[in-house]
Parts: C-alpha cells; sequence; structure tokens
C-alpha cells in the first residue's frame, strides 16, 4: 500500500517522540508499504514563533509571519528524515515547495490550489520515505505560504489525493472519533468507520481531532482518512465514502456544541424580504447563522430565533441594532446559556422514527427543546446548556450507543 | 549610498537585540541611505539545531542538515522585517533563494556561484528595506544549501557585490581591526583602514572578526568592507583597496599564531623529488603547510622543517611515519611550543629596514627566532611560545603602533 502518516506537534513534541515516530514510520516501510510522512512542528513552537513576533508587532506582516512560522516545519521534517536514514532508510525531507504545494496567495491562511506530485512519486519509485513539511507551500511568485491552524492536516490530505495513496492516517493524542465525548459518557465507544458527512455534522464533537477543513478535502479527493493515536498501536477510525461502510448504523455518534447563542428578535414588521435583508446583513458582518426559527407574532409581525457562535454574538447585535432603530423590529432578546446536541447517522435516510425518539428522549427528562432542525443525516436540538450532558447521556443511551 | 549591513548571532541574540538592530537599520535609512540588511541565526539556535540532529545520528545527511540549518536565519530575517514594518518602513524579509543566492551543491559547506540581484534591486527601488537570511541559498536543482562557518558574512559580501553597494557593513561584538590584540598589548589601536591583502595576512590576528572567505570575496567583487560593533556608534575599520588608503603606514599590526605546530624531519636522503613527495603527500592528507624552511644536514643528507596547525599535527606524524619506514628519512622531532609572530603592513614594500628591525627587536629581547618567512608585506617569524606576548608587545613599541 501507499500510506501518507501525519503526525501532529504533539507526536513529534520532544526528539524521543520524534524517534518513536521514526519507528512507526520504520515499521510501517519494513511491513512492505511506501510511506509519505506529513509533520507539523514540535509542539511549542509555533506559538514561541508567533509569540516572537508579537514582541515586535501586534499585527505583524503576512508573508514575513509565514517565513516565520514555515520554519518549525521544516526543522520536524529534517530532524525526522535523519533519523530515518539512521536507521538504514532511504529518506528524503521536503519543505511544501518542494513537495510541489501551491497554494493561493492569502498569507497566514492560505487555499492549497494544486499539487504537483512529481518530486514524491520519484522519490516514491525510487523506494524512498519522503518526508514532508505540513502547513506549507508556496504562491505562484515562489514565496512561502502556510495553510492557517490545522494545516498540516490538509497537507497530508491533499497530499494523499494528489499520490493517489491507500490510506492517509492522521496521527494525534487520540485513539479515534467517539460515539460521544468520553468526558462526559464513560461509556463512549470509538467508531470503527464512519462516513464523510456524519463526521462533518460531529465536527463539534470531533473538532480537536479534525477539522472540516480537511474531512472536506478529504471527501472531495476521495481519500481513506484514518485517524488514530501516536501513543499506542490500537485501530483507529476510517473516515471513507458512504459506500463502503458495510453495515450503516442508525445512529452514529451525539454530538454537542457548547459554543452557541440564541438570539430572538421580537416583532419583525411583516413586510416582505425584511428576514432576508437582515440575514444578508449578518452574512456581509461575517456572522455564521446555524439554525433558523420563524413564527408568528403579535399584531401582523412575525418572531424570528437563530443562532450563532457565541464569538460572532456581539457582531450580530451591532447588525440586529441598526434594524431596531430602522423600526424594522421592536425588540431582541439574547441567550448565551444553551447549548446543540445533535444526533447523527447515514442510517437516518432510511429508518423513519430516529427524530421521534430523540425529542421523547428529551421530554422523558424534562428538558425542554427551544429550537430543532433537521437534515437527512442528523437532528439537532437547542436546549438550555445545563441539561447539555444529561441530554448526551441520555441519548447515547436510548440509541443503544454503548453496544 | 547604498548600504548592505550584516549582523551576526550575537547582535541579534535576543529579541532586545533584534529591536536594537532596527533602531540602528532605521537611523541608517533615515539619513537617506538604502539598505540591505543580512542577518545570522539567533546565537545558540545554529548549536541547538546541529545537537538536535546529533541525537539522531553522528553523521546526519547533509541535504537534511541545510533545511534544517537554513531555518533559523529565516526566523530573524522575518523577525527584523515585523520590527521594521513596526516602525513605519516598508520592509521584505528575503530567503536565499529569494534573494537570488545561487550555490554549487556541495551541502552544508557550498560556495556561492552567483546571485541574480533582479528581486533585490526592484525592492531597493520600491524604497523597501530588504532583510536577506544569511548562510543559505539554493543550489540548481532549487534544494537549500548552507555556507558553512562565517557563511553569512559571504552572504553580505556577495550581496553587496551583487547589487554594487556603496559600503558592505559586518558588525559584530568588537570595533573594528585592532594593531594587535588588546588582550595582549593594551595599548594596541583600531587601525581606520586597511587594505584587503594586509587583512588577509592579519588573519590570525582578525580571525574572530572576519574569516578569510569573506575578504577574499571582497578584494574579488571590489566591495568595501568595514567591520565594527553593534553595541556602539564608534566608527569600525574599513578594509579596502589598497588605492583607496591615502596614508599608508609602515606597519599595520601585529599577528600572532598559537595554533601552530614545528615538525622538524632530520636526515632527509638527498635524491631528487623527494621534498616535493613528503609535501604532496601532505597535501592529500589535507594538511596545510605553513613556513618551510630547509638545510643541509649531516653525510649528504638535508633538514626539513616545516609548520603546520595544531589539529593537522597526528595526520601530518602519520604521513611522516611513512617515509621513515621506507628509509626516505631517519628521525622527526615535533614541537607544539611554538608561536609564530608576524609584522604586517603595505609600506614594507617600498621601504626597506622593517625586517630588520623586527629581527634586531627580537634579538634585543633575548628571542632565538626559529623560522623566518617573508612576504611583500609581511614578516613571519616562529619563536618559542613562552616568548610570545613578550614579542608582540615589543614589536607594537618598535613599531611605535600606540601612536
Amino acid at each position: 500500500m501507499l500510506i501518507v502518516q501525519k503526525f501532529g506537534g504533539t507526536s513529534v513534541g520532544d526528539l524521543e517522540r520524534i524517534q518513536n515516530v521514526a519507528n512507526r514510520v520504520s515499521a510501517t516501510k519494513k511491513a512492505g508499504n511506501d510511506v509519505v510522512v506529513v509533520v507539523s512542528a514540535m509542539s511549542g513552537e509555533t506559538n514561541k514563533l508567533v509569540a516572537y513576533a508579537e514582541h515586535f508587532s501586534q499585527n505583524p506582516s503576512r508573508p514575513e509571519m509565514d517565513m516565520l512560522l514555515s520554519s518549525g516545519e521544516r526543522v520536524t521534517a529534517a530532524l525526522l528524515a535523519i533519523a530515518l536514514k539512521e536507521m538504514g532508510h532511504d529518506s528524503v525531507a521536503m519543505s511544501g515547495r518542494k513537495a510541489g504545494i501551491v497554494t493561493d496567495s492569502h498569507h497566514t491562511k492560505a487555499r492549497i490550489e494544486e499539487i504537483d506530485p512529481t518530486a514524491m512519486n520519484e522519490a516514491i519509485k525510487e523506494g524512498k520515505i519522503i518526508v514532508v513539511a505540513g502547513f506549507q507551500g508556496v504562491n505562484e511568485n515562489g514565496d512561502v505560504t502556510t495553510l492557517g491552524r490545522g494545516g498540516s492536516d490538509l497537507s497530508a490530505v491533499a497530499v494523499a489525493g494528489a499520490i493517489n495513496a491507500d490510506l492517509c492516517e492522521i496521527y494525534t493524542d487520540v485513539t479515534g472519533i467517539f460515539t460521544t465525548d468520553p468526558r462526559i459518557e464513560s461509556k463512549a465507544k470509538k467508531i470503527d468507520k464512519i462516513s464523510y458527512e456524519e463526521m462533518l455534522e460531529m465536527a463539534s464533537l470531533g473538532a480537536k481531532v479534525l477539522q472540516n477543513r480537511s474531512v472536506e478535502m478529504a471527501k472531495k479527493l476521495n481519500v481513506n482518512l484514518v485517524t488514530r493515536s501516536s501513543f499506542c498501536d490500537e485501530e483507529g477510525t476510517l473516515i471513507t465514502k458512504e459506500e463502503n461502510i458495510m453495515e450503516k448504523p442508525l445512529v452514529s455518534g451525539i454530538a454537542l456544541d457548547k459554543n452557541q447563542a440564541r438570539i430572538s428578535l421580537i416583532g419583525v414588521s411583516d413586510r416582505p424580504g425584511i428576514a432576508s435583508e437582515i440575514f444578508n446583513k449578518l452574512a456581509k458582518a461575517e456572522v455564521n447563522v446555524d439554525m433558523i426559527v420563524q413564527n408568528r407574532g403579535h399584531g401582523g409581525t412575525t418572531n424570528i430565533d437563530f443562532t450563532v457562535a457565541k464569538g460572532d454574538l456581539n457582531d450580530a447585535k451591532d447588525v440586529v441594532k441598526e434594524f431596531i432603530k430602522e423600526g424594522d423590529l421592536q425588540d431582541d432578546v439574547y441567550n448565551e446559556k444553551i447549548c446543540k446536541v445533535s444526533v447523527v447517522g447515514v442510517g437516518m435516510k432510511s429508518h423513519a422514527g430516529v427524530a421521534a425518539k430523540a425529542f421523547s428522549t428529551m421530554a422523558e427528562n424534562n428538558i425542554n427543546i427551544n429550537m430543532i432542525s433537521t437534515s437527512e443525516i442528523k437532528v439537532s436540538m437547542v436546549i438550555e446548556e445545563k441539561y447539555a450532558e444529561l441530554a448526551v447521556r441520555s441519548l447515547h443511551d436510548a440509541y443503544e450507543l454503548d453496544k
């Protein structure tokens, strides 16, 4: 097999851990596979460099930040290649440039535009273990760019796609994706296989393991993604096409998002297009609106409730104030003490009753549902924050996810 | 003026010092000059990275070492450009690649082959302060290379040559080149101007300030080199063409080299070509022979004395042993307790009596001269090591270098 293995900052956090990574890569190679490794900076390095830059400027220029930050991954890549050579493997370290990773010019948050796999394919053909510095590429002018948070995962997925790897393994400090957060429900189980779509819906659950950008790219490039631990040999979770999952569970997991705030617009005037105006203004202010519920209010007006990420609340308030000033709505009410609990599973598509069971589980526990939103593969409910853990545990139980 | 300023590791050793460098560069720019800065890695960084690599391998692969080590200069260059921008200057950080520095492929000790100054000239025209990561370039395959010890000085001189800079200032922790080592002779004075040739001869005196490779390149590219301190405003020493020095001193300085060992070959057989054979074998063993004296021995044989750097002594011994085994010479004697004292000055060319004064000064102090070697601009004498300081002070006095 041709396998891409990506090791994050904690996995290469010190010299001993880099040696452990070398041992793991070596074992994979010796088992008869071709291996391309993608590495992050040693944990702490990137933060140290950011602090250095902020010593000089609160708003350091982005091309220079990219030159600065890209150095961390180069160090790890060089060290790992040196370790692998010492173990008798033919190995070569490659910067993002050498690996052919071309991005747009949005310094510090560039997007990968294409990968020229020529150099990598040649090295693979020569039997070399390639170690690619993650998180970085070059723009069309040849200037170094970086991909922003989670960028090394993106590098790995894009590389896997470009060289048609059979597998892209993302190594972190957790063993995989769980049916729910094990800190909330100790009976949570590791999921063996999950579809891209489910993984995307469970973003809030898996946010610390995999970012949506990486899962989306894996889906687009049809890359079989595995997330597993670099600290043990336990098999991880395979994220793949729905067709590749034979036994589709009704429900795959319960996701919890506490980073939500609700905005209630009261007495919105009933003229046509007003809702569209409000949400367009919010979009312009880069406020990401999640759930929306509209219902009839008093005297020919309507009420609109919607949720946003807590960090966007102030920007949303500013937009809403304008509409109050214009007389387009009477009042607004905010609630930050809410959370969103979601039931996710591809099996829902073909089975009725999944949503009903979620609602009745809430009712049995006297948890009031404020808002509901559904898609083909999920049911999300906004409830009071204090019921978050109870709701997760009850749903986990109701769908027998510990079985 | 167009000025290249190079700051070494101690000058950019921490964030505060990088800010000091930014202040100095800013002042130079504000005085109406165009400035290109060349920086080393923060002191300690390169050694740290070397230690990291040696954790994995006693003989780490050189292309990977170059990828590893070149990161240090990139960090400093990015930080300094960020600091300069914060001070209101338009500034841009450039890697060796971006600055157009092309080298051969001798990884970890590459030689600069050419510099394409297009990007630098463009940035200068736009009024930008360029900050170049020193010590690095790329080979014709586009792989990163490093220039070995003192490499950032070489980068600076080569850049100055490529962009036709009026001046190339090398900032270190000393204020310039002195008539002799001030730790030996407290009356030693800083030299205002010195020719390339004198500087090269005074290598052992100035070794810690400037490496011969840099001076040779400055000479070749006709770059006016200034060495000065980054910790004070005192003017430094200008190293330039002899023609640019109006008032040529008879003697510019007294150099002392304690890193010498003498090898005496006794009873060398008198067949033709034997001396040439011995020195060819030494050259093959990469032993650098400095001074050579030959004189008649007993019974048709000759004696040959020569000096080598102490570090090369063991290699030299191995070569000599072979010749003894072959019967080509009778015996060898080694002496590590010697030193070389040199009187250097372009004025010697046109003035007789300089050498005579050196010899009589030694005689006055009862210092026996073992070996003598002269060139157009220097007189070197090998003496017992214990007289080193006395010899330097007496000569400094005799030529009135404190005046």
